[in-house]
């Protein structure tokens, strides 16, 4: 079995668990960094791995377009192209191809779509997006899914509801038809160098479902009980942070996580603040991904323990302090804030590494101790996460 | 003595030495890799440390401009400010401010230039340049020269010269007179956390002159000669990468050393390709920094032993191999060529990352493998270099 879900402890609806997927084992809850086009931007891998990064994601859609998933799968897959041997998921491109608005037509058979990069036409069926994931060898894939924008009225959630569960039948049946094409099987050669993870080549990725419905908690419960007819081995939730109000969010993962098995990962896509992926942790979320930490990291968002720092900021200008006293990154143990507000300042290429390092630690970091404070809660009391 | 210089070996005019800095030793023949404006562009100092960079230099100019000399001072110093503890030299900003052209005005008192950042005028005079080098507390300075342009007839390159040796009397006498007020004499508080570098604050920095005089050897004999009568604690040759042929470069280079003391570091500014900085290192030069490897490693040019490679090249699209299979540096241990053209074609900023580490492995391996040629030969006979 790919994906074993081991769970150890649990306090309410959270839980503190082992997901082991084919490149390695993953302690879940966990924060999973976006490393679009085969880089988490502007961190290299060892750095990454030195994060304690336990599983990165990658972007169907960007790879699909460069450098192409036909290539990587020659290359050996994404983990050998990128030198990355932990777990990677990916998603599915729907997303991505819903972000690009006015360049898309969809239809039953899938989307078509302008690439950002050089408008040529390009088309997006379930059977497709399963084909590029396997090419790319992800540890998990995602079902191909229409995102519903917000806000949606009932009709139109409807509608992208059906057409979802159905493209998720056939994302289901093409991937199980497919899964055992995972590159990782013809790299061989490559994995006996690395006995540790000589055991990659007999495995095969897993696929989850992605549960739509708009802001609509019955259409959520509907989405829900219908993929969980299909059996997946994990279940998302998206069409979360699509600029709905931050109540809403939680009202929808709170509405949705019940209908989803207790025995399998829960993954909500593409959230959130830090005090958001620590909440919705406790609220029984294994699995989260977001672009904030190291998107804002670029703009000079900082994340840290007493707030949000913009450290663009002029008042920061001769701070000698460290950017968070309770952070232990590297970034937190060396450099001033005036150093990193300079970097900024002078648009230096290193602002975006140092800062990107300090927000994902800090994201993982924070993952940590939700894990830390599953581990030794028995009672029922909430913990202080 | 802040600069104590110990020569080990010789061959031919050949030397392997130490240099023992008030931040440290620096062992000779030494690249310097160039940190513009406080940090050598994309890469974070730790990764610096682990490439065994030894010494860096400072741009006088950016930092005057961004984030400012008296800034930097009262953050303890630019080692400080940077969190970089081993040696840094900062050039006089002459170089520069020559290099702004149309935006400069040189007279007898000094240099009114306008910033390319917004255009604002500024006046550098050798006394001025010496107390922000003061203020940044490098370990060593260099003296304000005004560097002649390529090409520059008789009349031209014997105005510049005279100019340059009255500034570097000007520079000296200042300098000498200010050398005391370096910042870290003043953060001592901050050294004590550091027992290795607790004896920093009881030294003093050191100012170098600059030989100027064109492309005309008796003129850069003159230069050197009346430089010498000066007393500095090392020399440098400038004035040379400004356009003039290599050939020429060559001969500036050996038509020059013969008139700097044997005893004292010998700096060329400003060079060069991997070939050249081990052909110069033969002919007795002990110091050389250029923006070669970080700039080009930024468009994608990578220096290798099998020669240059443009990463950009389709061919390298489906290249697994390392960038360089006799390098040892963590890029070509860990990622394809087919992975770096992706970086770059993508624009990702990890390109600038792991191309600037390579670039800069290739010229500080080339370097040790220089001084390693000068531990073993004791003959006469030339080192295949």
């Amino acid at each position: 079995m790919s994906l074993d879900f081991k769970i150890h402890k649990t306090n309410g609806p959270a839980r503190r668990a082992t997901m082991t997927l084919p490149h390695g084992a993953v302690e879940t809850p966990v924060f999973m960094p976006v490393g679009t086009a085969a880089s988490v931007k502007a961190v290299p891998q060892h750095l990454l791995e030195e994060l304690d990064a336990q599983i990165i994601l990658g972007n169907t859609y960007h790879l699909y377009l460069r450098p192409g998933h036909e290539l990587i799968r020659r290359m050996g897959g994404l983990h050998r192209f990128m030198s990355w041997e932990r777990p990677i998921l990916t998603d599915s491109g729907g997303f991505q191809v819903f972000s690009l608005n006015e360049l898309r037509k969809v239809s039953e058979e899938g989307v078509e779509f302008r690439s950002h990069l050089d408008g040529s036409s390009h088309f997006f069926s379930p059977e497709h997006s399963m084909d590029v994931q396997i090419a790319l060898g992800s540890d998990i894939a995602m079902a191909f899914d229409e995102c519903t924008e917000y806000p949606a009225d009932r009709q139109r959630a409807r509608r992208s509801l059906d057409i979802t569960l159905r493209w998720a039948e056939r994302s289901k049946r093409h991937f199980d038809a497919h899964k055992h094409e995972r590159p990782w099987a013809q790299s061989t050669e490559h994995r006996a160098q690395n006995a540790a993870n000589a055991d990659f080549a007999g495995k095969v990725p897993n696929l989850f479902g992605i549960v739509q419905g708009g802001m609509h908690l019955d259409f959520r419960r509907e989405s829900a009980e219908r993929l969980v007819e299909m059996d997946f081995p994990g279940y998302a939730i998206g069409g979360l942070s699509v600029g709905e109000p931050r109540e809403l969010t939680r009202e929808i993962i709170a509405g949705t996580l019940p209908y989803l098995p207790a025995d399998k990962p829960r993954y909500v896509m593409g959230v959130g603040y830090p005090d958001e992926i620590a909440e919705y942790a406790a609220m029984g979320v294994d699995m989260m991904d977001c672009v904030l930490p190291t998107r804002a990291a670029r703009h000079g968002l900082l994340f840290t323990s007493e707030g949000r720092v913009n450290i663009k900021n002029k008042k920061y200008a001769e701070d000698q302090g460290p950017l968070d006293p309770a952070c232990g990154c590297m970034v937190c143990q060396r450099y001033s804030r005036a150093y990193l507000r300079h970097l900024m300042t002078a648009q230096e290429p290193l602002a975006a590494v140092l800062n990107t390092l300090h927000n994902l630690a800090f994201y993982l970091d924070t993952m940590k101790r939700v894990r830390a404070g599953l581990a030794v809660q028995t009672t029922a009391a909430s913990p202080p996460l």
